[in-house]
C-alpha cells in the first residue's frame, strides 16, 4: 500500500528533472516540523528531507542537532538535556553544546578527556514563529526564516490553531493533490457541508499564476459549471431542492515553495504545509488562522476545536484526499485539462526552487539561478494547457 | 515463513523449464476467482496471475477491468458504479464503460472533454457457472468458459457448495500437495475420521495416467499395504481393535490444468482450485459437490456446513496440508518413489499446458503446441518410475 | 531500528577484518544455546550462527540435526520423535536416525524403501554441562565442550540459575557493550541500588590483559575517580549524603572467546553468553553461578529469583545495556580513552579466534594459527591507549 514517487536514484524524465529528483524535497529551505507546545526539554527525534534531527528545549529556547552520536552511532534523542545549554549522550554521557554542537564533556572520562572539542554535531538553524518550530535544512547559507513564512502569519491578530500528523505518501503526491482542480468536484462532493450547497460540476479555465508579491501560485478559474448535459450520463449532479447555490467570490487557493498551501475562505484560512520526511512519508502540518481578537479569537479557537479539526482535517482530509495519496502510484500518468493545476505547480518548481549548493541534486540550468527568484509569470500560464 | 518456489525470473532448470518458470501460474486459461454471491454493485480488488483486476457487477452480469485508472495510478476498485454499465475512478471521476474499459465519460472535465476514449482501461473476459466467477487472464483469444470447466459441474443436478481463501505459499506447491500419494499416509494420519477406521501404512505401484477424455492426470495405485515390518521400527501402524479396515474402492482422484484437483468419495465430489495470486500465494477455491434433488440435496447442504467444511476444509486441509505448503522450500529436494505423482503432473503441465502467445515465457517447443492436445500417456506413465 | 554492524559481505576494513567478517560469529566453537530443561521430546527449533537447527531430546540424551527435510525442504522441528533414537518428519513420515542423521525408513514408501540411506541429514555435535545445552557449529574437529566451557561452572559446589532471550542486534554489539569501560559510569547511574552507594564519575588507567591461564582477556583499572571538576559542568556527579563510598576491591571483568562475559561480584559470579542467531539478532543466556552448598546455595537460588533475575538481569540489562546494543549504528565510530576496553578485545578475537577450516572466512594468517592459542599479551597492552 506505499505510494510512492520515482526516487531520487532513478533518472530523472520528463519536464521536471529537478522535481522528478526532489524525493527527498527541495533544500536550503526553512520547514515547519512541530508546534512550539510540542518540543520540551524531553529530546524529540523528526526526520526531515531524510535527515534524522533531535529538537530539545532549553531557557526558552529550542535546538537541533543532527540525532546520532559520533561515537557509537547512539541517536541522541536517548539522551538527556543534564546541564543547561548541553545535550548529553544516554550511553556514555558525551555531552554537547546545543547551540555549536561542539563535544564540550566527557563525563566517563574525566575533565581532561583529549576528545573533546574532536568530536562535534552537526547543528540545524532552529526559529520559532507564529507557534510553530521552524528548522532549516541546506547547504547554503539561511535566508531569515521570514524569508519561508506566509508573511500575515506574523501578523499580531493572527490567531493560530495547529495539527500534525506524520502520513504516508510521498510530499508531491499531497502538493499535487492540493492544488488538483479537479478532484474536489467529485471526491469531496459527499460530505455533510455539500448537503445544502449546490457543488459544481466541473470548471472552465483553470490556469496558475503568481501572485503579486511573487511569493504564491495562485489558481484562476473562469467559470464554474454547477451541472451540465453528459454523454451516457445525462443530467449531472442531480439537483436537489434544497440545495442553495453558492454564487459568491470563489476562494482564493495558492501554492508556495517548498509545500505549503493556502485557501482564503470567507472567514479564516487554511495553510497546509507538506514536509518531506522520506521518500514515502511526509508531514502534514495544517494550521487555521483567522485575524482577529477578544471574542471573535476565542470563537475561532471554539470553532476550530469543535468543528475544523474534526470535519475538514479529519474527514475531508484525512478521510478522502490521504486515502488518494496513498493510493496514488505514478509513473506512468495521463492527464487531462483540470491537471494544468498539477503541472503549473511541477514548472514553478523546477524554476523556482533553490538550488543545491551541495550540487548533488543540482542541475545547471538550476544552479546558476538566484535563490527564490520569481519565474516570470508567462511561462507559467502557458503551462496550464499542456494537458488535453 | 515465505515459502516461494524459483521465481519466473529463475533460470530454468531441469526437466520442466516452463513449469518452474510459471511461478505466476499459466495464462491463456480461465481461473475461478469468487462464489457469485462475492460479487456485488461494490467494486472488489482481486489479484490474478499477478494481475491486479476490479471486479463488479452490473444489472446482473460481473465484469473485470485492470485495477488502475492510468490518470494517477489510483485502484478502480475505490471508485462506484455510479451510473448503469459505468465505473467511476474515486478521485476524479474519471468514468469507464464497464464492458470495454473505454473512457467514456469525465465528470470533472465537462461533457467535451477531449480525453475521453484517450485513455482506456484493459478488460478481462469473465463468466459466471456453477455459481462461480471465471475470469480469464492470457493473451491469446479465450476458449468458451467451459473447456476450463470440469463438464459435471454444469449439471443440472450438481448440488454445489463452495469456500475460497487466500492462503500463502506459492500455487504449485498447492497442487503438489494435492496430488503427493505419500503424505496421507503419515500427515493425515492423526485426524479425527480415521480414528474409527484403518488407515494404509503405504502404497504399492503409485503411476499416474490421462483420463478417458484426456482433462484429467489421474492417480492409479496397485495396492494399499494396511500394515508392514521396518527395519528399526518394526510393526507399523499399531493396530487398533476397534479400528475397521476399509476395502472398498479407493478414492478416484485426478488432477488438471490450469490446477485443479478433483477427489471423488462415496458420495460427494471434493473439487481445489489453486489459484495463482503472485509469487508467495495462492487462491484457494474449494467446491463440494454432489449430484442429487430435493431432500438428499438439501441434506447434503447441511453436511457441508456442520461437518466438511469445518473438519475437510478446516482440520486438514488447512491445519495439515497448508502448514506444510507453507513449510517447504525448494529447491534443492530428494524425491522418492511416492513422488512419481508430483512429477508426472510437472511433466504433465511441461506438455500440456496453453502456450504463452505474448512469448513473454514461452519456449519454441511449447510454442508450437496445439492448446490444449493432450499428451500421450506413455510418456506420462514412464515418469512414475522416475524417483527412486 | 535494527542495528545491524557491518554484514559479512561487506569488505573488511581497518585492523580486524577477521572480526569485521564475523557478523554470524566466529566457528569451531561451542556454543550454549539453551538450559537443559527447556529441550524436552518435542523438537524445538534454534537458528545458531545463521544455521537452522532442531533439539530434540531422546531417552535423556540432546540430539541437533539440521533442521531441513532434504525431500521437500519442510522442517525437522515439525516432526516428531515417534520411535526411539529416530527424528520423523511430519510430512511423510521420513525417519532419521538422532545421532547419525542417516535417513534410516520412510514409513510412506514401504520397509523396502530404496531411497533410505540415501538422503542424510547434517548432525552437530552436542553436550549437556553445568544445565545447559552446548552445540558445536564448525567445520574443524570440536575439541572436547570442555575447553569452551569457563571451568568452575563445572565444580560440583556450583549452583547455576539461568535466564535465555533472544535479542534485536548483532552479537559483537552485546560482546562490546559488556566490556565497554565508560557506559556503566553513565548509562546505570540511575539505578535502585545506586541510590544507597556512592558511583565513580570516571576511571583511570583502563587496560585489558589475559588472565594467567589464558583463557580470559580481564579488565583492569588504575583508580576509580568518585567525583571530578569538569569545565561547563562543575563537580560531578552530585554528591548525596545517604551515600556511601564503596571502597572494597573492583569486580573483576573479563571476556572470552566466542563471547562470554564474566563479572566475578562480591558473593556471585554473572556469566554472559552472546551466541550469534544471525546478523541482526543474538542470544542471551546469562548464569548467575554462586559455590555453595546446602542452606546457602537454597538462599542463593531465592535471590535469583527475588532480586538478581528482575532487577540484574531485567532493569539493567535488558532495560538499560539492550537498549543500547538495539540503538548502535556504526561504521562510522569515534572511540575514546575508555574503549581500549573494546579495542583490546577486537584484537584478541581477531589473534585468537580459531580459524574456519573451510576457508570461507579465513585470513592467511588466521589460518596458520593454532586454534586457542593464547596471544602474547603485550599486544593486547598495547591496544588499550590505541584511542585518544
Amino acid at each position: 500500500m506505499e505510494a510512492v514517487r520515482s526516487a531520487s536514484s532513478e533518472p530523472a524524465r520528463g519536464p521536471w528533472p529537478r522535481y522528478d529528483a526532489a524525493a527527498l524535497g527541495f533544500r536550503n529551505y526553512w520547514y515547519p516540523v512541530l508546534l512550539s507546545r510540542q518540543v520540551r526539554r524531553k529530546p524529540r527525534a523528526i526526520t526531515l528531507c531524510g535527515e534524522k534531527i533531535v529538537l530539545v528545549r532549553d531557557q526558552g529556547r529550542v535546538y537541533a542537532l543532527h540525532d546520532r552520536c559520533p561515537h557509537r552511532g547512539v541517536p541522541l534523542s536517548c539522551g538527556r538535556r543534564e546541564f543547561p545549554g548541553l545535550l548529553t549522550c544516554a550511553y556514555h554521557g558525551w555531552t554537547y553544546d546545543l547551540a555549536t554542537g561542539r563535544l564540550e564533556v566527557v563525563l566517563t572520562d574525566g575533565p581532561d578527556s583529549p576528545i573533546c572539542g574532536k568530536a562535534n554535531v552537526r547543528t540545524y538553524p532552529v526559529e520559532e514563529r507564529a507557534g510553530v518550530i521552524w528548522v532549516y535544512v541546506g547547504e547554503a547559507p539561511p535566508p531569515p526564516v521570514e524569508a519561508d513564512i506566509p508573511e500575515e502569519l506574523l501578523r499580531d491578530d493572527a490567531v493560530i490553531e495547529g495539527l500534525v500528523e506524520i502520513r504516508r505518501g510521498n510530499w508531491r503526491y499531497a502538493c499535487e493533490n492540493s492544488v488538483d482542480e479537479g478532484h474536489a468536484k467529485y471526491l469531496h462532493r459527499k460530505t455533510p457541508w455539500t448537503y445544502f450547497s449546490e457543488f459544481p460540476a466541473w470548471t472552465r479555465g483553470v490556469r496558475m499564476a503568481p501572485s503579486e508579491d511573487g511569493q504564491w501560485l495562485m489558481r484562476h478559474r473562469e467559470q464554474s459549471v454547477f451541472e451540465d448535459d453528459y454523454p451516457r450520463v445525462g443530467r449531472w449532479p442531480p439537483k436537489r431542492a434544497w440545495q442553495s447555490r453558492n454564487r459568491g467570490p470563489s476562494l482564493s487557493l495558492g501554492i508556495r515553495l517548498p509545500g505549503v498551501l493556502r485557501v482564503v475562505m470567507r472567514d479564516w484560512t487554511d495553510y497546509e504545509f507538506f514536509v518531506p520526511v522520506d521518500a514515502h512519508r511526509h508531514r502534514a502540518l495544517f494550521l487555521a488562522v483567522k485575524f482577529a481578537r477578544g471574542a471573535p479569537a476565542a470563537l475561532f479557537r471554539a470553532r476550530f476545536h469543535s468543528y475544523i479539526r474534526p470535519l475538514y482535517y479529519g474527514l475531508l482530509n484525512r478521510g478522502q484526499d490521504q486515502w488518494m495519496i496513498e493510493q496514488m502510484q505514478t509513473p506512468p500518468e495521463r492527464l487531462y485539462r483540470p491537471d494544468g493545476s498539477v503541472t503549473a505547480w511541477r514548472k514553478w518548481c523546477q524554476e523556482q526552487a533553490r538550488g543545491d549548493d551541495d550540487g548533488a541534486h543540482a542541475l545547471p540550468s538550476a544552479g546558476s539561478r538566484a535563490a527564490g527568484a520569481p519565474a516570470g509569470a508567462g511561462s507559467v500560464r502557458a503551462a496550464a494547457v499542456a494537458a488535453d
